[in-house]
């Protein structure tokens, strides 16, 4: 025991050189980690030592780099500039799939990735700067859904510890597909984002849920099944029969459907749209993040979603607009410009007004991405819970 | 963009494989993943598939085990029977240490490294329970006395939002070195363990502040400088000076030295006994978990701790013992049995004794890890805050 624990105390020498041209860690590096660098013109420059591998890139969603290897066994790259925001990466050390020593770890593509978050030159909206700051609380709730314990997070907005009897609006804020409730808490800024926004007056003071939307009933763990009713289904059940009624059992919220928005990112924005529309009675307020719903993406569960139906799929949204109109507060869609999934999305979108559907329809700059989410939650909690 | 942003989608395959023999998935994995998977008798089963690999091992505190290959590429092995607890594990794949894609991740041995949490028969005080359950509060503050915003976690007891009349004691508790505020909330399952005993009756409801021990300005990210006074000194500063106002102020927590507790596992524990016992005014229990202080590790920062003078270190702690019992409600040490530490611990304690400082003492079975932190907690929590 004595040899094998000391082992855990020698210290991690891969990182600790310093990058050079102004280059500084990233700040999604752990302590003391000096790569991934960012230069001032954001080239990442990322390094690892592997003195017996033959071969090794990193993989980011805008391309694969080779790394170079020098006479220490130490790799390393520097990268065209990046684009801004969160990306999840990885190493392929001679074909192996592995994560960044360097990197903190964030839960997506199914497992704790590495990630690098880049500065977008002028964007501070989800910066820490001085103002009131809310918490983010880690719960745990028993589910009779699935008869178990579940986890989620819940943002409370500054002062609801101190003004005992105010009462408040809730967001319930769904992942992606391979993410958990961690998301929103993590890559998302979620607690930054609606501090900084309620400090200056441009959201209403609220709560944020952000559950787990991965449901053991509907196709393991990356959850949700098909992007279809059926498949969005289970969850709608653990949001109506566990979550809510936990929330509103617990913290001080405010009742009725004006006071209930939902929405979602990718496979979460599914949840939103059939959850969401389907129970306007309890959801005043919808958000659609970067969906596959509408398309442009390859199908999962064996059904390509390549034809979407938006009568079929939500009997009343087209053939009853008006009445859809009154029912909802708010009907917000949003994407990214460099997604593909943004034609089909604006094809719906273009359905939706000429049938007379009343949508809020936003894209970003960026793709499939964490960036595009943070500037969705940014403009959709402003335009929610309006008197 | 298209193609790239689609790679994330590819399913991890590596690990949809079933375990045989009745071993099941380890709590500690990622959804999904089969391995790492502990059988009946504890005995735990890896397996990375890494075709062009030609030499792959696990290393565990307990020992480096060795992978074998299959024809499809897949590494795996059957280790003995793990010792109870979480460990912190890492594969090495032709020497390159890389973390398991099957493990979640958690911060320590300073970086987001691989964990397996190993049940132990019969022990259920940090399981999730019928019990009523507080949080764990994520919190930024900015401290004056680095200068920079901060990050720290509190746990809440049971109904702390529902009576906002009643306030509480407040433990303080540290990390070891290469670990931060997260390894109590997560490894250490601090919020299971008070919500198990205050539900049992066998805790007072408190709360416990998780913060960040590593300074900047002492030594680096791994933090605390040296195994001694001024090692101590900055986190001490930013203890008394930032971490104890933000939380006095923002939280119905109880005033007075009987209400306030410092305690902290290895580096934590250092930092507990120099600015804890410098500070009785301020703290009246103090919880020293496995510390170097006392010898039995190689010296860091250049000095080894092996020569441990207790009056020297701590002017008054051997030669006034009748003040010092006074002046301190609850002095408690606490070590692993397994740990290279414990000969020097008990010494210092015989010492402690023999001149007849009241100390409360324990051990536990296991080496420098977090199962004797988690008895630790569950066993320190008991004996505070008695009237």
């Amino acid at each position: 025991m004595n040899k094998a624990s000391l082992l855990w105390m020698v210290t991690v020498t891969c990182c600790l050189a310093q990058p050079g041209d102004g280059a500084r860690p990233a700040s999604t590096n752990v302590p003391g980690a000096a790569f991934p660098a960012l230069d001032a013109g954001n080239r990442a420059i990322f390094q690892l030592k592997a003195p017996t591998a033959q071969k090794v890139h990193v993989s980011l969603p805008q391309g694969r780099y080779d790394l170079a290897k020098s006479e220490d066994g130490t790799w390393s790259v520097t990268t065209p500039p990046l684009e801004p925001g969160f990306h999840y990466y990885t190493f392929s050390i001679d074909g192996v799939s592995v994560n960044d020593p360097g990197s903190h770890a964030f839960y997506g593509t199914s497992k704790d990735s590495s990630g690098i978050d880049v500065p977008e030159p002028g964007v501070d909206f989800y910066s820490v700067k001085d103002v009131p700051h809310g918490d983010i609380r880690s719960k745990w709730y028993f589910s009779k859904v699935t008869n178990s314990w579940r986890h989620l997070n819940v943002y409370t907005p500054p002062g609801y510890d101190q003004n005992t009897v105010a009462k408040f609006p809730v967001l319930y804020l769904q992942h992606g597909g391979g993410e958990d409730e961690s998301g929103w808490a993590a890559q998302g800024k979620t607690d930054l984002i609606l501090d900084n926004l309620i400090a200056a007056g441009k959201a209403r003071p609220m709560l944020v849920v952000i559950a787990n939307g991965n449901m053991p009933a509907s196709g393991g763990a990356r959850g949700g099944g098909g992007y279809n009713r059926a498949g969005m289904a289970p969850f709608g059940n653990e949001l109506l029969n566990a979550i809510v009624p936990f929330i509103e059992a617990n913290y001080r919220v405010l009742p009725g459907s004006e006071s209930r928005a939902l929405a979602g990112l990718s496979m979460g924005g599914g949840q939103a749209f059939f959850v969401g529309l389907e129970n306007k009675e309890k959801f005043g307020s919808v958000g659609v993040f970067s969906t596959g719903l509408f398309g442009g993406i390859a199908g999962r569960g064996g059904a390509a979603p390549a034809a979407f139906n938006a009568e079929e799929q939500m009997p009343g949204l087209l053939t009853k607009a008006k009445a859809f109109n009154e029912s909802l507060k708010l009907f917000y869609v949003s994407v990214g410009e460099q997604d593909p999934r943004i034609e089909p999305t604006k094809k719906a979108v273009a359905d939706f007004n000429a049938r007379g559907v009343r949508v809020e329809f936003a894209t970003f700059p960026g793709g499939h991405e964490w960036q595009v989410w943070r500037k969705s939650l940014h403009d959709f909690a402003q335009r929610l819970f309006k008197p």
